[in-house]
């Protein structure tokens, strides 16, 4: 690769190429899988390029096509499955100084990739309004990587996902060719990028809907059984005059042993259910509460100064977060992510958890799928040998659980995302030398992938939709 | 009864006692129904006592109490039931000049009892924020009124009914004793006076969760088959990223008969979907609409001022509005009230068009009901004879399609309401000599009467969750 003749090409731009700070930009959250961290430690990029708008972004991609270098797209970092890993060396494209929130109207505004997240958040709230869906890296995350990363998070109760119409309104993509096009794309073609890990054009806007904003409260209610709490989510969530904003189970002893800052209004026989709610719909939450017998353990409307402080919010117990409470307490654990399908999701976490015990504590995120609730996990694993990790997703399956497996860091494999033919033809379009975070998409390199199969993805493809 | 010696103690309050007016003033849209027609017509109070404050609530409540004088409360006299009217007699409670919107905070109003809902958000939108429910008589209809007489309406495809907690906060309610007390009530006891017509109580202050007020879009897709719009409705009400207010299908050849107003957009063999959209979810349901080949047969959004001219909103073609605008272009025609369950809600309307045809012309509103999405109907009847719709009844239950049948005034036979013995506890303690709009209420007038029954209530008991 000609990194000399790139870095010529470039020159004006703000580049870094120091070794040690070129690695640390080449890596996520990765490390939270065993698997990951041992196959993808060693990457790194050649150079990071932090454009600040799309003119300079139209200059990277341009130069690197010419020369034939890779470009990995990244926002902040926070994925967990090596999305913004340089996987051929290349160029790191860092867009978190490309950044502004540029327009705010009734029910929508339109921000840069590298936009934080809390930050959109922080300008649209004095108008009352604040994005639906933040993962629970909500202070660091950016807003195009977590629509090409992500897939839901807090709001997820209430909206369903990123993979739902309605959710991302607007993209504004870049072509890698060799005079780069700007695309413009809304309706169902938003998802040929949404959740493609940067594999087939450079977002450079973003436009998301707006929701009311309010002063959520933070409540952590207690029970001495895990089961007892997934039933008083389960019982919660499907009550649809209660406006909630996320709502989480984590089984004991995963709070008490991970949850330091909340160690104080712990037990640790506590599971747990995590509850954001609105605070006009704080009473009717505690009235189901108190007819369910669920100990209030926290509620931050009436906690003292004392007691606030140095709690982070409770979104930041939630999601990713959980596990990487684990992880800061108990390096050697990891984590799955499990469909529990409606309507027998209930039934299948009772399962998991009567098979599993403590080796895979519960943690379930409540969420509408489709319509109706149900849950997915994020179940800690006290991980042993990657065959035992294969045989706990092997039996989850069996059940009739679906795993999104993220201990693969290919969009196929993690079952993620779909790439049917209609994905593969915007790639061939779009990114014509494949040069866009290379390794990525099995469909791309390996052009016999069996993308027909009967595997559920969270993403599904394109194909029916356009047929 | 002592009305000359009633009309001395409630000197300085308004009185109306012209016959006519009274007459007029004791019914409310009951004739909708061919039966209650029949049984209702002759109805009429003897006083209508127009209060304007609680006080004066108060005064009359105790004076008529001391005198054995039956008292049935009214909004705007909007029900369906016959809820208002006065079946003994004695004083009919008009509640419409108490009606100020007192108090609005964030995701709050507080208001009056005779507060008109368009009237509350014409003063909560400056803020950005709205109710969460209306019927379809939004512009006429009041806040108490709606909360004892109704179920739901525009917004029920987000936020379910009246009858889940959180779309109701608060009820201040004076009870009917020799010293009127004031109760105020919260969580589940709520629904001791909700759905009750005013029986066991007279609501004198109300407090509903607001949200977020959008410029809706008022939408009609069309579609050659019934079926086809039943099954795009079902569709878009179950993508959880789509913002929509209402959702309702009517078959072919309802819309062109009967909604007048707009027959210049209609052909008579179009069944529709009628739907208000948030406008940043408009573009994604044109793209739904679009895959399914909805044909778009009118958006507000682009309408002309000549082609808007003299249509109603969308929502006056909903709900109890579509039996309406039926009934004045044929008087001959009624309705009836048809739960379809979830999950085979779809079938069980195909069966039901299916078996009736034109005459039971298909009529559904899609909402969310304990969690999932379903749709009621309140599909037109072409009326014969009372056993023949009685017989449409029976057959729609013997199909698994539970009828709440707006053709009976009592409470638990339109099965609307469950009167358990927490229930009916209540009614003694409220209303000892069951003064308030007497007859409506059988647990009341007949101890013998079995509530315990499976038949399925709206308004379920309280007794389960008390125990």
């Amino acid at each position: 690769m000609d990194i000399a003749g790139l870095k010529r090409e470039l020159e004006g731009l703000k580049i870094e190429d120091n070794p040690a700070i070129v690695k640390q930009k080449s890596r996520d959250f990765f490390w939270y899988s065993p698997v990951l961290k041992r196959q993808l430690d060693h990457v790194t990029a050649d150079l990071v390029v932090s454009p600040r708008d799309e003119a300079e972004v139209i200059r990277v991609l341009k130069a690197c096509y010419g020369l034939g270098v890779p470009v990995t797209p990244r926002g902040s970092g926070t994925g967990n499955y090596g999305q913004a890993m340089p996987l051929s060396g290349g160029v790191v494209l860092n867009l978190a100084e490309f950044n502004r929130v540029k327009s705010i109207a009734r029910g929508r505004v339109v921000v840069e990739p590298g936009a934080i997240l809390a930050e959109i958040d922080r300008q649209t709230r004095p108008g009352g309004q604040e994005i639906r869906l933040h993962p629970s890296t909500y202070n660091t995350a950016s807003a195009a990587g977590f629509i090409a990363g992500g897939s839901g998070g807090c709001g997820s109760i209430r909206w369903g996902g990123l993979r739902n119409i309605g959710n991302v309104l607007g993209l504004r993509v870049v072509t890698m060719e060799e005079e780069p096009r700007v695309l413009q794309l809304k309706g169902r073609d938003l998802m040929k990028v949404m959740h493609a890990y940067g594999t087939n054009g450079i977002v450079t806007e973003v436009e998301m809907p707006l929701t009311a904003a309010y002063d959520w409260v933070d409540v952590i209610a207690g029970f001495d059984n895990y089961m007892k709490a997934v039933r008083f989510a389960n019982l919660i969530a499907n009550q649809d005059g209660l406006l909630l904003k996320e709502l989480a189970t984590v089984a004991a002893p995963v709070p008490y042993d991970y949850f330091l800052r909340h160690r104080k209004f712990l037990k640790r026989k506590d599971s747990v259910a995590l509850i954001m709610v609105a605070p006009h719909a704080l009473e009717p939450l505690l009235t189901l509460a108190a007819e369910e017998k669920a100990e209030i353990l926290f509620r931050s409307d009436i906690a003292t100064a004392e007691e606030k402080k140095g709690l982070p919010p409770l979104f930041e117990l939630t999601w990713n977060h959980t596990t990487l409470r684990g992880l800061r307490v108990d390096p050697t654990i990891t984590y799955l992510q499990v469909l529990y399908p409606f309507p027998s999701h209930v039934e299948g976490v009772e399962k998991m958890t009567r098979i599993f015990g403590d080796e895979v504590p519960g943690h379930l995120e409540f969420q509408r799928f489709d319509g109706n609730v149900c849950c997915s996990g994020l179940p800690i694993v006290r991980f042993t040998t990657e065959e035992r990790l294969d045989e706990i997703v092997r039996i989850h399956e069996d059940n009739g659980c679906p795993i999104f497996n993220p201990h693969r860091y290919t969009l196929e494999e993690g079952g993620m995302k779909r790439t049917d033919a209609v994905q593969l033809a915007f790639k061939r379009d779009a990114d014509p030398k494949g040069l866009l975070n290379p390794g990525k998409m099995i469909a791309w390199e390996d052009p016999d992938y069996d993308w027909r199969s009967d595997k559920v993805y969270l993403f599904p493809g394109l194909q029916a939709a356009a047929g």
